[in-house]
């Protein structure tokens, strides 16, 4: 299904974040243990929790510019999950909000042709993460015209330094300016805005800029997330060359579960709109 | 579900090839354009297809070491192909057959903490494919006591010489051999022996042996596959000091395919139960 007028995936999140005025990806990530929604099992509960909150969304008039669920927090629950996950994904797209598909899928090429198929078809997302590790023809397979995907460039864990240096790190941005169909974009994480610069400068120096995907943004008023407020790292990307408004920052848990913040279990989803407000007037 | 007496996936591994006097891996990837089966569904039609070859196995009294499923084809097809995936996975563990999930799955600690939960717990494999692209924190909440991962070292196909240096290849190995718990292998492709006798040079020099999972094995009579007779690869191994009985030669439409190169659909289980008896023949 496609929702959008637009002939690439960049080109639509430029719209969208014109549009509804954020960068914003919501991470639709489910914990059970973090869910207070009341309904009958497992799934139901995920169901109920991730509607309530887009109906408060469209209450009030905001809403995330892209939304990300992330693959494995479904699949751990059960096999019925992945169908409460194909749910979510077409609830959020009629709204007009595209999908991430979380997945960092990346396999030899027929298979990554079937992942590809699984993502866009099956699951019907907009975008996919894709790992580099295994090379072009493992990533080549899930470029469209119009659905886009996210390669891992940098991601924020400590262990990502295990094999992500800076060569690496090059190595990989540079065969993503090659894949490059106007559709595709790099997770790169936020927890040093130096790092973000060097990277977003190693792009822009070839007079080129793709879509940025970069998680762990942190809210003010909502303990955790992975460091890295929004302004700051918004400034490195400019410092680094950056100029389109076209790079989404995610937060999953801290969105989510603001609810803890607060202690009121049963308004999950009005402090989830209240903290989307927050880290909004937080980038503005 | 705990099927085997040993206390580590390794130690699983060397019993299954002593007991069933082969060390191949038989790959489940359906492609429904060569199912012949006749059944309702596409669901259907897999779920006999892979049942039908099994029985095959038991009349003959011949079985592979192990099985190998790759979600992608299933997660391609559809949500309800996922229960068949499970299915599959819990039927062939049902006559002593162990399975590796092939998910190549790797994303920050909680997540793969998640992904492991749905391939060890959801769908019951014994064992899954890890990309190690995000380092340590996302390779370690895989490790389990009896649960194996095979960690993607050194894959087969062409695009793997874009980031899979010597070096890169190296600082991995070196990461497995940290990581290792008695159920940590890895996946080595066989399209080049003198590769293959390098890196288990590498280790062996260490004075350590992990299992192999070496994919693109060929079958005598059956056209295609991605080169490497198993004689080679075996050599290969021995050549780079290794010494135990716990690395698998995998085989996926080579074998379930086999029906192609006499022409008789019909006969699918009985073609790969040729075939897998040819493709034994020509190792020991």
């Amino acid at each position: 299904m496609k929702l959008y007028p637009e002939t690439s995936f960049t080109a639509i999140l430029e719209s969208r974040i014109e549009a509804c005025k954020n960068p914003v990806c919501f991470g639709l990530d489910p914990v059970l243990s973090l869910i207070p929604a009341e309904a009958g099992t497992p799934e139901d509960k995920i169901r109920k929790f991730y509607f309530d909150i887009l109906e408060e969304f469209l209450k009030r008039n905001i809403k995330p510019a892209i939304v990300k669920p992330n693959s494995a927090y479904y699949e751990c629950v059960s096999l019925e999950a992945m169908q409460v996950l194909a749910e979510i994904i077409a609830t959020y797209r009629r709204e007009g909000i595209p999908v991430i598909l979380d997945a960092k899928r990346g396999d030899i090429g027929k298979t990554s042709e079937a992942y590809s198929k699984a993502a866009f078809d099956v699951y019907g997302a907009d975008a996919v993460t894709v790992s580099p590790w295994m090379g072009s023809d493992s990533v080549k397979p899930f470029l469209r015209e119009k659905n886009g995907i996210y390669v891992l460039l940098r991601t924020s864990n400590k262990g990502a330094a295990d094999f992500q240096s800076t060569e690496n790190v090059r190595a990989v941005a540079q065969k993503i300016l090659e894949w490059d169909n106007g559709s595709v974009g790099a997770v790169v994480g936020a927890t040093s805005p130096h790092e973000l610069t060097e990277i977003a400068n190693f792009i822009s120096g070839q007079k080129k800029e793709i879509p940025f995907l970069i998680p762990g943004v942190s809210i003010p008023g909502v303990p955790g997330g992975q460091g890295g407020d929004a302004k700051t790292v918004m400034r490195a990307l400019s410092e680094g060359g950056f100029k389109k408004n076209i790079h989404v920052l995610n937060s999953s848990s801290g969105l989510s579960y603001a609810w803890q913040a607060k202690g009121k279990a049963s308004e999950y989803a009005s402090a989830c709109a209240d903290a989307l407000e927050r880290l909004v007037e937080s980038i503005l």
